[in-house]
């Protein structure tokens, strides 16, 4: 449905309390902190004493965070490695257990699974980011981070719509392109444009090396992009790429396919034709992204379908208000599409 | 051999004559028009009016640009595609056949057996400035493009030291580090590190773009990055890694093998332990390279021996010039293997 812009407010969380202070948890304190009250924890006290340094309210152990965001109605996020999730879920749990909740994690469904199974009360909407250097800790961090980047927002028609506008409304006020989709979708996606890149700079650093020292002599543009993300902590590579296991095989077979066929035709007629036109007109569709896209305005009845329609072809959220009782979307989407 | 810097001369060509402008060349015209007489050709009358429009000297035909080369005893450039370079050569043969002859091309073994070939009274010494952008023509080429880069220059015992050095000199001169090599460690070192990135970038552009516009939506920096290179045009792409099939082989063969085995152990095991580690302590030594080199200066009988050894050891020149008849190099190499 097509209609007018009410002016409204954007929806936000009355609070929010990070659990986790490295580069994206430590972005988002930093963003966030001018928009909503922000309160922080982390496992580690040199970290809790470098955020509370720079002036950021940190509470000394997880139950203190999470007592006080039960009692703040704060949307707690889950800013750990994921692979430290599960502690975290627990207290939630036990602590605030039907606290609205997200995370920032690369993995979807199975961040949806297991809050699930350890914190079934919680009021959970999965987000995603699509921010971040090769850099990490608090230090690493930056309020500027998420400007200009998409923020995926996991949604179904079970989602907890008050909690979807918070998070959503959230990642807008820092300066994101929100992004509905439901998590499997995420998943798939951020596979071929996320995890495998990593495993691909992997592979190419190793192989580069495996050159020696002249090889690295020369190396010039070409490699230093294609092995920065290598430079990444292997453990956070790590909990990023086996917790997306299925959809990233899947993603790395297709690499391996269009790699080794190119190696054949190489091999047996010397010719790269095939990969090098697929591959570049492949390069072409990210350049020109969101060249079809155009404002739209959702609302009413239909909203969720309508969401994760524009997520789906390739559109965002740029506004979310909230008119009376009813939530209105601003969206950029591809109109030929639209009915 | 080490012993006081001499004072002297840079050696240089008495002019040189670049045959092809795009952004090699267009780039080498504009760098070294300070320090030498420079003059072009390129076989596009739309180029050759480009080149002139912005003051460079023209010839109108390959013919006039080598006889003009030949009398002004100038160092000849092939900054064509290597793909066109058999009709430059036997032009060149034709023409100048005596003219002090170099390349700018991406592989340097097969480029020699093309000019031992077609041009063997040409005194050719192959080079290949590692440097260049996604970007291509006359219109993309800026005089700093070899600032701070590498400037492959191939030597053998048999190669001609005076052109050699003017080579070199004009690497050195217009801000590039010198590396001398043998044309097949070359060879074996860019397939790493320049071509196999190409492969790289245009798989995984093409497993990005077959997750449709909600992959393409989400992919940031990591996808960006790692597949800026496809962007280059493809038929260039084809005429470098194509011209350089064996040693690229090799390198793919790598890749898939290192990448095959983590995928192995990602589906069996859930684990990539192996590849972020190995990857990760690749992209390390890229990062720390030059840390252990200091400065040396070469000259003497064994001269071409230790410039190769520079070279192979991931060292580089600073500095050639020209002391009395005895040519003097500065160079950057790591001191705990020097004798």
């Amino acid at each position: 449905m097509m209609c007018d812009v009410t002016t409204a407010s954007t929806p936000l969380p009355p609070a929010i309390c990070v659990l986790g202070a490295g580069l994206i948890g430590g972005s988002l304190i930093r963003a966030a902190a001018g928009a909503v009250p922000v309160s922080a924890w982390s496992p580690s006290p040199t970290t809790r004493e470098a955020v509370a340094d720079d002036g950021f309210a940190v509470h000394d152990t997880l139950d203190a965070a999470l007592e006080a965001a039960g009692k703040a109605e704060a949307l707690v996020v889950l800013a750990a490695p994921v692979t430290e999730f599960a502690p975290l879920i627990k207290a939630v749990d036990r602590v605030a257990p039907t606290v609205a909740l997200t995370d920032v994690a690369g993995v979807k469904a199975s961040v949806a699974e297991l809050v699930d199974e350890l914190a079934p009360r919680a009021r959970y909407v999965g987000s995603h980011p699509m921010a971040g250097t090769q850099h990490s800790g608090w230090a690493a961090g930056s309020a500027d981070l998420f400007r200009d980047t998409a923020w995926v927002t996991c949604l179904t028609e079970d989602s907890d719509q008050d909690v979807w506008a918070a998070v959503a409304g959230l990642a807008l006020t820092i300066g994101s392109r929100v992004v509905p989709v439901d998590a499997d979708a995420h998943d798939a996606a951020v596979a071929r444009i996320s995890h495998l890149p990593h495993l691909l700079a992997l592979t190419l650093a190793q192989v580069g090396a495996g050159g020696g020292d002249l090889a690295l002599a020369l190396a010039a543009g070409s490699f230093a992009d294609g092995t920065r993300v290598a430079a990444s902590r292997p453990e956070l590579v790590r909990a990023m790429c086996e917790g997306n296991r299925e959809a990233l095989l899947t993603a790395v077979d297709d690499a391996l396919g269009i790699l080794g066929v190119a190696r054949g035709s190489l091999a047996s007629t010397g010719s790269l034709a095939k990969l090098t036109e697929a591959g570049h007109a492949g390069r072409l569709r990210l350049d020109q992204r969101g060249q079809n896209l155009h404002e739209v305005t959702l609302r009413g009845s239909d909203l969720i379908d309508e969401l994760l329609a524009v997520g789906a072809a390739g559109g965002y959220l740029t506004g979310l208000s909230t008119a009376g009782t009813e939530l209105v979307a601003t969206a950029w989407y591809p109109i030929d599409d639209y009915d």
